[in-house]
């Protein structure tokens, strides 16, 4: 799919520039509007407003909302009066409101006069919800039943009002008065009923509904969990106030893991795609956490300088200090980043902590004898015997050996446990856990790893330092 | 939710121990499936028959589906043929597939002989594509409609058959002889159009479709751009053979990811749950890892060893190893996973590569700049005037900073462009990018800046050495 975008990209360019703006018209009416959109991408800004201008009404809108914020601003720039009321009549309000809330404060009162009355007041009440909370990604184009409805007046409000929804697939049932959310009813259940049956009979009692002010990640998971295409959004009084449809829930948990994945590589999240973010913004959204990562290195670095000495009298202690700070690092990212994963997934709670520990405590006994022994062993073939690099003292190279094996299983114990507990800890007190992922975890690993290191050298090896 | 869930827990495990099922059963009924499986996972493995046997038929199916394949074992290994029937009667082809592909062999055919014959050569058909194919996620429960059709005639086949289907909102229209898709009709459309027209009149005609063969991770972008509720599956004649639903395409998504972030942390994917997953297991998917990075350290070793008689001559300069090799190593993952979540969101792809790069130079020298001049300060201030770690010899301290700040700005620089172009390359040569995330880096990072560090404090302060 990707290389026929590209292929279509460069066909439309090339009609474009050769002015052929018919057959640019019929090529791209067979289009998907987000075909269209990515195409669009790659047309110059001085005719982007000419080839968008060949669109009809309704693929217009629809291909509008598909495109970057950066050419939707260009074109309400270049849009006359009644062509940018014409593309705002066709949006849903959360669209709408999504436009809104990226353009400069110019644009969007341009963009707020094109609006009917009712339909700014929607607009401006999703833009007071707090951002990533169910209101702000909701929409109010939805169907409302009432309980005592028959199937068949049903089916007639959904034919006169369904054109201008964004969903008739589930639709939602609230009292007459206070509007209330009592069920749901999907279209296929009313096709199916009785004409007489009232959609207070058929309709499911047992729905999923969040509050306004729901964290738009719980939303996801939610989506996930029941299988839903839509879920009702209510207020404090479970009034009926929106719906957030599938494709919005889909964008959020993309959006979500990018963050999430992005936190844990220490880098700040941005919310556009990386080839449209500025070299400045990316250098912002790294320098700080190399910077801090950096600090704290110094703290392995002292911790080396204060055994400076042993290490002079030992040199050959110092080659194994990368291997043992990355095996340390690399033990405790596999396991911070499964347990983020897990409680992102909603597998792991924090309740699950003694289960998780207990796990990690057997994973590592198994991981870490498993290392030292073929790290003792190789150290000892390889590195002594075969290429030399020893001390020349045989009983002295068994106990570099053995003080190598010893740190890597107090090690990868160590960082194991840091890596199970850190994260189920941020959660509990309500820090995002992916911030205790591997640049974190390695920094405390590491300087644990030296401790341990220089600890049982000097335990096993203090009559030669 | 989840205390909610929690909470449900114990209410029906205190239920069922005192033996209260009806009101077990009352609970229940108001519950959702997924509810009831999630609640039923706490359940003694005793007493989960008795207790799903309190469920009505239908529910009980749906409540199957949700179910992990421990508990799905164990309630067929507790069915009667008659109950088994029932369940797997209820069952859409793709659910039932999945079940059968978990099952050991004995029960396979115990449930193969409950699916009446057409529905067995369904799931068997299905169980014949590759996984993660298109055509082992797809179910063949669609809506299909021809285009000769009324509107009145459709509506009426609908109701009809839609009992049966997976999901109506969308439907097929596919040509009467040789099944070739020719367009979608949303049930929308079909409601809100004229009843004399003809489904040929108002279908959509510029539909996604996907082949049996496609892998389910674009399966899943796929949906993700177009905001689709349900996708055709057709074969290499553009038959339509089945579709893949929009909870299906989630469940991909959330595997797909887990995936990424797994194989980014160095682990092998398990398909189960953390805490499902036994001990062994975990241990498995780990440790080949691990050995290999930790062969791969003794490499850094090994150059460590190779400069250790320059280390012992002016040991200061060993303390600044780690903080160079955790910078290189973070600033190189910093890139790799941005470029690696990048390609799996469709965002960047191999013909962007000298984009990328450029993009990566300038921000590396942003950040190794930057770097440079906060260590050097630093090292200057902090390290040997105020805590006396330095030489002793003011223009070598100099000189020492100057060789870590340098060598910083290289190693960032260096570590930046690996991180970008590995995992671009791994795409274009058909790996897993994701293979080629912090772990490998670090590895190649790690040799590199000490590399750099030994070249660079050579060429400065071979004076000294």
């Amino acid at each position: 799919m990707a290389e026929m975008t590209a292929m279509m990209q460069d066909t439309i360019t090339a009609l474009v520039e050769a002015r052929k703006y018919n057959t640019v018209r019929d090529v791209m009416v067979t289009m998907n509007p987000a075909d269209i959109a990515a195409v669009l991408e790659d047309v110059s800004p001085a005719v982007l407003p000419v080839v968008f201008r060949l669109l009809p009404k309704e693929l217009a809108a629809e291909t509008f909302v598909e495109m970057s914020s950066e050419n939707e601003e260009l074109l309400i720039r270049a849009f006359s009066d009644s062509e940018l009321k014409a593309v705002v009549e066709e949006l849903y309000a959360d669209d709408a409101a999504d436009i809104v809330e990226e353009m400069p404060a110019n644009l969007v009162s341009r963009i707020l006069q094109q609006a009917d009355p009712a339909f700014r007041k929607t607009i401006n009440e999703i833009l007071k919800y707090p951002e990533d909370s169910a209101g702000s990604i909701m929409t109010t184009e939805y169907v409302d039943l009432h309980p005592d409805m028959t199937v068949t007046a049903a089916m007639a409000h959904i034919r006169r009002t369904g054109v201008d929804k964004e969903t008739i697939n589930t639709c939602y049932v609230t009292e007459k008065k206070g509007r209330r959310l009592v069920g749901a009813v999907s279209i296929r259940t009313l096709l199916l009923a009785d004409e007489d049956a009232t959609v207070g009979d058929i309709m499911k009692t047992n729905i999923v509904s969040v509050s306004t002010l729901e964290d738009q990640e719980a939303i996801a998971q939610l989506f996930s969990k029941y299988d839903l295409i839509a879920m009702p959004v209510v207020d404090g009084e479970n009034r009926m106030v929106g719906i957030v449809t599938v494709d919005d829930a889909i964008d959020v948990m993309e959006e979500e893991v990018t963050e999430d994945i992005e936190v844990m590589a220490a880098i700040t999240p941005t919310d556009k795609p990386y080839l449209q973010t500025s070299v400045w913004r990316i250098w912002a959204s790294r320098i700080p956490w190399l910077l801090l990562m950096m600090v704290s290195a110094t703290f392995t670095g002292l911790i080396i300088s204060s055994f400076e000495s042993a290490l002079a009298v030992l040199p050959v202690l110092t080659a194994f200090i990368p291997m043992l700070m990355d095996t340390g690092g690399n033990s405790g990212s596999q396991t911070s980043v499964t347990i983020i994963r897990g409680i992102s997934l909603g597998d792991i709670e924090f309740r699950d902590i003694f289960r998780v520990m207990w796990k990690e405590f057997r994973v590592s006994m198994l991981c870490g004898v498993c290392l030292a022994v073929c790290t003792s062993a190789k150290i000892l073939l390889v590195d002594f015997l075969l290429l030399g690099n020893g001390t020349g003292n045989w009983p002295e190279n068994f106990l570099v050996a053995a003080v190598v094996g010893v740190t890597l299983i107090v090690t990868v114990f160590a960082a194991k446990l840091i890596g199970c507990t850190l994260p189920l800890l941020a959660k509990k007190i309500g820090f995002d856990p992916a911030v205790m992922a591997s640049p974190f975890i390695t920094t405390i690993v590491d300087a644990v790893s030296l401790l341990v290191y220089f600890a049982v050298a000097s335990a096993i090896m203090g009559s030669y330092m």
